[in-house]
């Protein structure tokens, strides 16, 4: 979530959403829906969750959804902000064999999760304390007998690199250092979203196999978190944890108004600027935080067994 | 800040604020100021502050203002959201100082500071951390020598009462039942406030001596936490950390347009409906809590010491 | 935990422990079991936990022991220490059976549960965790259907009271007036213990009827949790979390020694004397303290439904 | 403090101790100094602590001391485990200057900071919790003025690097990775000590120009934080914040028997077995790791100032 903001030159054009199932809803909603944009419904299972495969295959799609060229996986689950630990679980698996999908196939493959965001931030540390609950277990692998071995399909490991406003380092150049070194299959990095609809908060968890892209679908790649700058594919997980403020009043906004005028644009638009740096969340955050990341610990757990 | 919410019936007719100074301004701003309203800005120190003492002092204020009958000195510090520890150091003092006018005279008093909030909650946290800070007297002060006790002023107690959601008990009885054992001179209540304005968060003190009356400045009593149900002078002091969303989607429609027509404001009430509970804050949140329950609890600490 | 030491003037004749079932084993050891302490083991459930009742019944027996007549149940059930969710979960269900036997029978009956100890202090942290995770229902019984509200067999409340070093305020006095004003039917206090063996850490579950008597069976009553003081029956249950480093060096010198000597024993008491306030504990004690909370809280929610 | 701990064969022959002023002492009290280990007291500043430097110069003393070759210098601060901040801020500058001492010299230096430990685990937080108070610069120096720029004498960055439990990678191979990508002129670790006697903790810093070496000064140095392993400089700071459980009783028995009989021996050398992975604190080692990460972290915020 730390990553640099999209500027969004015109009062209610764009909203800031991680979510490319939000993004590709505005534009279907505007009759804009660009070319190279797939969006595909999963029959889904006994009704827990609804998934969405969001195809972005254009350059052109990419620059309207301000998302990398990619595949975004969206599952809608309203219970996941409830305490329903069954329930809970159901999610864990059900998100387990989506991550599975994208990873690639083989034998035996390694993992590495990287949860990004700040833990002394409570909006920011859904990825942090996901990785509080991994069961890593690169470091013990070499001490199973055979057997054992076989049935572990997954090598895990885990870092948290931590924001650069601590650590003085872009958070890119850190996660490079360490997949270079060890050389894993694939990279699993997990992150607190922003979306555009405060029901999504604690709801929705995103899967892309994109990784993370500061910025947009376009421009400068240096500091991203992915293939190109890795060098094996990149695996982004991620829930909702606030919404911009900014947004909510550009809705509200936009709701209220079917022709806007030029000037209360303007005045809008000053307001709008107060706003930055402003984010709306709810009490449960704390709570959520702490509940989520043992969702998603669990399904990235899963992956270590053969299925 | 975990008090019952007025319910506002009108949009954009009154926004929730904890602050007086905002209620008074927006009654200011619509050339609605009742009688028995009076604001008074005081000579400030340095230019370190401003601050502003409002008077609630008629019923009809009191309604209008919906803060109960009673003197809000305000205390706008901007410097406070910054990390400068020499100024934090001299808004305590002065913040000291204010506390200490509206407390009861005499030649040694006993004080109960009671830290409002639930510290699992970031933006509820500013109570009980506030309390961890103190320098609690009560107990050690029989050991102490004759000599010592007389420099120090105040005797010092402190409980954190919890929230009704974990502990099944309504605050104000929790309070009372100590107050009733306790027998102090005074109860100084902390906790975590709401405003209006997104530029109030952090940089403003409020200091009052209604003590926290749960809806408005009318109705029903038995769950206040003030000097009719305590039986003791109540001050309360707090800062605002979050801003609701509603009011600050309210002002943004609020800015844009003169003349609201009857269709938008149904829209747009329907919109606000989705955003109860909903709060907006900044990333800082947890660092600006923490830091600030510092500069709260020095000034608490200083008002043990013989002026 | 935080309760006034007893003092043990000789070397090696008494050590300190909160459990019962080590005090009594002591003097079994020792061939000086007085009148009126009686063990019983009790026909375990299948072999997942040893339960012992120690019933001490005379004031000889209270003083030998150093702690109030009354009865104590051991729960020894070494896999606590481990993250066997099924088995904490068996635990928490033969917990809730002991201490559901030592509670008022009636109809409905008002149960408030105190957290005594520190949470900012890992060792002392137990109680107050405990407390986060009790589904309270004092509050919001009122609005319960007829139906609902006759399931419900016990109300449940809670308070955390702090510690007398952050309050100013004995925390029995703290508990009194809460007691006073709520009127349940029992207390339920919840405390970190301290053990004489290393083995007894994070794996034995001590319920007793005799509440919290500070210094120990003889004395001072003023500042004890217990019957006398509050009226109402009081149900402590802990587990031990630390071991006294003294007790584990006293420990060692009397294995290591048949016959001491008049000599060794002073240097030794010198030495004692260094570790005053020292405790022995491993570096699963933030997880233990975080995971037995949870054991604790289930053991007393299952409480609130009708066996 | 997590590093793989020394063997100890004989009972009472060697205690564990990250301390090379304690390690150095027990060889003085047995009369069983080697040549190549020379001990030097600095002439101290005002009393406020003491400074001793210990120089391991053959491998025959880093045999005997457990230690690699090297420097290590040790600031004796007793009133550090006391609350006077202007006490700590001394004792931070004169930690800072033994630092710079260490250090490489030149124009302008870039530094990498390494906060060692578990921050999950209070008594092995003492690293992690220093990185979060550092002022790290480097991400921000390309947008400083060239006359700040030259101001600043360091370059500062920071990681925290995890322990092999919750990452399953060895915790000197992510050193290794990211001293590879960034290249800093030196490495500064900062870590939690175990020292031998109680008294040390929270009161001793011990400053070394060796790095981490994981068991003793022989061996395996794969995994070694050093100079060898990483390329660069590697400076360590601790505090030790624990003492071994069985140290406490090896020393106990030790002042308590003249001529230990061989008996004897065996017996408490099961005792100790029990002991292994128990530590020995006190109930501050919460505060006290808060407190005093703040005190290491301002010494090395003060090395990007110029001298």
């Amino acid at each position: 979530m730390d990553r640099q903001k999209t500027k969004n030159g015109m009062l209610g054009a764009e909203v800031r959403t991680d979510l490319a199932l939000e993004a590709g809803e505005r534009l279907q909603n505007d009759n804009a829906v660009p070319e190279g944009l797939r969006v595909e419904k999963l029959p889904c299972e006994d009704g827990a969750a609804v998934i969405t495969r969001v195809h972005v295959e254009s350059g052109e799609a990419a620059r309207r959804m301000r998302k990398p060229i990619g595949t975004y996986i969206t599952i809608e689950a309203s219970a996941l902000a409830g305490e329903d630990e069954g329930y809970h679980g159901k999610i864990s698996e059900l998100l387990s064999r989506q991550i599975r999908e994208l990873l690639p196939k083989g034998e035996q493959r390694e993992l590495l999760a990287v949860g990004l965001g700040n833990r002394a931030v409570t909006a920011d540390a859904l990825g942090p304390k996901t990785i509080d609950h991994l069961a890593v277990n690169r470091h013990i692998l070499p001490f199973y007998r055979e057997e054992t071995r076989k049935k572990t399909f997954t090598v895990l490991s885990a870092i948290e690199p931590g924001v650069m406003a601590k650590t003085g380092i872009e958070t890119a150049q850190v996660v490079q250092s360490i997949v270079r070194s060890l050389k894993p299959d694939a990279v699993l990095v997990l992150d607190s979203l922003a979306a555009r609809s405060i029901h999504r908060l604690y709801t929705t968890i995103q899967i892309s196999n994109t990784g993370i892209a500061p910025g947009s679908g376009v421009g400068n790649h240096r500091n991203a978190i992915d293939c190109e700058t890795l060098g094996v594919p990149v695996i982004a997980v991620g829930i909702p944890m606030v919404v911009d403020a900014a947004t909510i009043v550009r809705d509200a906004l936009g709701d209220s108004r079917r022709q806007p005028v030029e000037q209360t644009e303007k005045k809008a638009a000053a307001y709008l600027e107060k706003l930055q740096n402003m984010y709306v969340t709810t009490k449960e955050i704390d709570e959520m935080t702490e509940r989520l990341s043992f969702t998603l610990s669990e399904a990235i757990n899963a992956l270590t067994k053969r299925e």
